[in-house]
């Protein structure tokens, strides 16, 4: 009745609202996975008239929703620091106890239900600090760690800060890879910022090229401000790991055009293939003795603990000035903190059992058994996609994903332009509907023009990952037929 | 020795920073604390010449760090949701089991380490919408309730959707009260959006008073484009409980200025005063008949939990246009989801035991004895108050703090502006070195220029804000003595 009346005229319409918002896409949460849990429903409510029975949501990182299990360790810890009764059951080992007791100690009342500091409670910072220097062989300060929300929180305080498109004369333009995680496109478009896109070499491993960076900061130069590079490494959606020479190169050119270097590292533990190796940018900048600001972000998300949900991640960053280190903090206060439970899940991850304690054999094996598995994944997606025809893709080197070429028939191409949506994306909504397989199109993460992808995770357990790439073939083959 | 050669030349200086985050200010987590996180060092590491020998940390609504109990079914159920080995545990109540389980039916793979979508898990989201339902005795619909890191991080997103500082010619204007909550402004200045600030009337309970929100937004009509209005009810910092009179007025303001309603609402279990209830602002819209943007927040860390470490909190947000609602949901899926554990607390909040459930006794005692200590705590912090010379308090009708006007001596005034600080931080710095007592002064929050206050909160418990209440005065008397 009162919006008859006009009672109910809006303040917010598309004119109206955040313009920016209106640009942000996010491909990995788009269309094609909402359609997904659309069938998931359907499928529940007795509607049959699928070829398959469940949808497989390769579409997302998300490891314990396909079957991951978690790590002992860390949810007996989450669960004594919750519970506190459990420290009295002998159920429990002896160092999780410790370690309880510790973390405890450091917050307010003893409890994880009061704030911590804004960057973090000071324990875990500091066991990240000797997880960082133990990794890299040189020291980490504390105080240049701070907690976050998993990394995506972190992107979005790093890229934040640097941001001056509001009072500059031009936007802050930030180097970003294409493909690239579309969380750095929608940050982007969020805060009005530039994205400088450089393509990776995909004939190159998904190295980077130098010539190639060059050629986009200079195609951009006088649309922005030039501030900051990204970098995913191992990368997503690529699979790729750098060796050490690519990373010399970039960091030689973030200099030169006098450029902070943002280094997504999440994947850190996820490197698969023979011969290759997780170098942090931290420590390969430190070998050529050079001190460019750095944000090195990494999450509990990933690595061989998945855990998504628990929302725990750091970021060190180094070689600030102590008066933008300042105002960095004072950024984080108007949060309050982030997730203790996420802070103590990131713990875990820094500071896990040590050979002698307790839960040191569990957690090894569970660790190990997570990652051999994931490697074995890799090589099964990336040997099935260059068994089909009319598909290539690179080695798996690392993190958790493919991210396959697949050559479309032009006649399946035409059809696309004429439904109005990328060819791609025609192909992943065709694969879901036919297969109930959930993938992300290439155009979700940017592809040179001409060119079509998708990105698959390869986190479903591996007999379901191979039904899932035979079906995916069979699939593949019929459509060529059909479009051919 | 590379920094000696010039090559950790800074791209972030105090010029090419963000220029917004250098206007942010957060006072309650501001110089003050950060000086009582110094003496607490001190003291422990056995430096003495501090005539006390802790800090009383009242400068922030932290409920477990001053020694409230969490409450018993909470933490259990997030301890079984982490580890489900306990689900075995004949410990745990059965209701805990169930809730439990169904929980984790609604998580990928039944982990709390998966994401959820973006807005929250869905069975949280209808149990929001149900306890919002039976608390206005009118419909919610689940799909207008996102759930949030907190009500800080919805702040953020309601603020993010409404701003287009960045393509208008104007800033997004923003009423908020003053007092406030320094959260908004610091956010408000993040966005680059314009604080329309109005004053609360101080001498009618910090109620709202129509001319004065008339008189504010009239004089900022020319320096932006004004959208929304902020209310916090409960008020923070004041310890207000708006009558349903008040809420009407308002409403009908906005109405007529057609504004967004932000309506912070995360206090609405506090209300102490005898005769004073929370009224929702959508349950009063409702009543006249009106349908306005509303967007109201609540969080776990308040109320009768206290887990502000869990970071649980949700906004619903109504009467949306559906393509508005769509982008909102849009802005949310760039940082994936909200902490699984902390949407796990704030499920406990809305759908806690019911009456012949194993928890419920236990459940209702721990809440009724937590809300009737605040209860007398508000009394005895505003009694004690208006007991001091020069000093006096509105009833703390409701929320965790007291705000009460000091009125300094002239010569204290100049004493401060000599070394160019604001009296009452002069006041509360003061009371830190003296008594160690941490407290926020009302130049933190905002108030009538030439008036002072601070804000305590009166968390800490009945004893220790009794002794703290004593030492207070004692100060306070010496300090007027003194500058006399």
């Amino acid at each position: 009745m009162s919006t008859q009346s006009g009672e109910s005229s809006h303040v917010l319409d598309l004119d109206s609202v955040n313009q920016n918002v209106k640009k942000m896409e996010y491909a990995v949460r788009g269309p094609l996975v909402i359609r997904a849990g659309e069938i998931e429903k359907e499928l529940k409510a007795g509607k049959n008239d699928k070829p398959f029975n469940g949808v497989i949501r390769a579409n997302i990182g998300d490891c314990h929703a396909t079957g991951q299990k978690p790590l002992t360790f860390i949810r007996q810890v989450i669960a004594c620091c919750t519970d506190t009764t459990l420290l009295d059951d002998p159920k429990y080992p002896k160092d999780v106890k410790e370690k309880v007791k510790l973390l405890l100690s450091y917050c307010g009342g003893n409890s994880v239900g009061s704030y911590s500091d804004s960057a973090g409670i000071e324990i875990i910072r500091r066991h990240c600090a000797e997880y960082i220097a133990e990794r890299d062989g040189i020291p980490s300060n504390w105080q240049d760690i701070v907690l976050t929300n998993g990394a995506s929180e972190a992107v979005k305080f790093v890229l934040a800060l640097i941001n001056s498109s509001s009072t500059d004369d031009k936007p802050t333009g930030v180097l970003i890879p294409i493909p690239q995680y579309p969380l750095y496109t929608a940050t982007l478009a969020e805060y009005a910022m530039h994205p400088i896109k450089y393509y990776l070499d995909e004939g190159n491993e998904w190295k980077l090229n130098i010539a190639e960076l060059k050629r986009a900061l200079d195609n951009d130069r006088s649309l922005c401000r030039p501030k900051a590079i990204v970098i995913i490494n191992p990368g997503n959606p690529t699979g790729s790991v750098l060796n050490k020479e690519n990373i010399k190169e970039i960091i030689n050119f973030a200099k030169e055009e006098k450029l902070i270097i943002i280094a997504d590292e999440v994947y850190q533990h996820n490197v698969y293939k023979e011969g290759a190796a997780f170098h942090s940018f931290k420590k390969v900048m430190h070998e050529l003795g050079i001190n460019l600001e750095l944000a090195s972000l990494m999450s509990s998300s990933k690595g061989f603990m998945g855990e998504c949900g628990l929302r725990g991640g750091y970021c060190e960053f180094i070689n600030l000035k102590p008066e933008i280190k300042a105002l960095f903090l004072k950024m984080l206060s108007a949060r309050l903190c982030c997730s203790i439970l996420g802070q103590i899940t990131m713990d875990c991850v820094v500071a896990p059992p040590k050979p002698g304690d307790p839960s040191y054999d569990l957690f090894t094996s569970e660790k190990n058994s997570t990652l051999e598995s994931l490697k074995a994944k890799a090589k099964l997606a990336a040997e099935t996609f260059n068994s089909i025809p009319g598909m290539k893709s690179n080695p798996v080197a690392g993190a958790m994903y493919a991210f396959p070429q697949i050559m479309l028939p032009e006649k399946a191409i035409k059809e696309a332009r004429d439904a109005g949506v990328e060819p791609d994306f025609f192909y992943a909504k065709n694969l879901l509907e036919t297969t109930g397989i959930c993938i992300v199109p290439g155009s979700g993460f940017g592809q040179i023009p001409g060119t079509y992808h998708f990105r698959t995770t390869i986190l479903p357990q591996f007999e379901e990952l191979k039904k899932m790439m035979d079906r995916l073939k069979t699939f593949h083959l019929q459509f060529l037929e059909k479009y051919k």
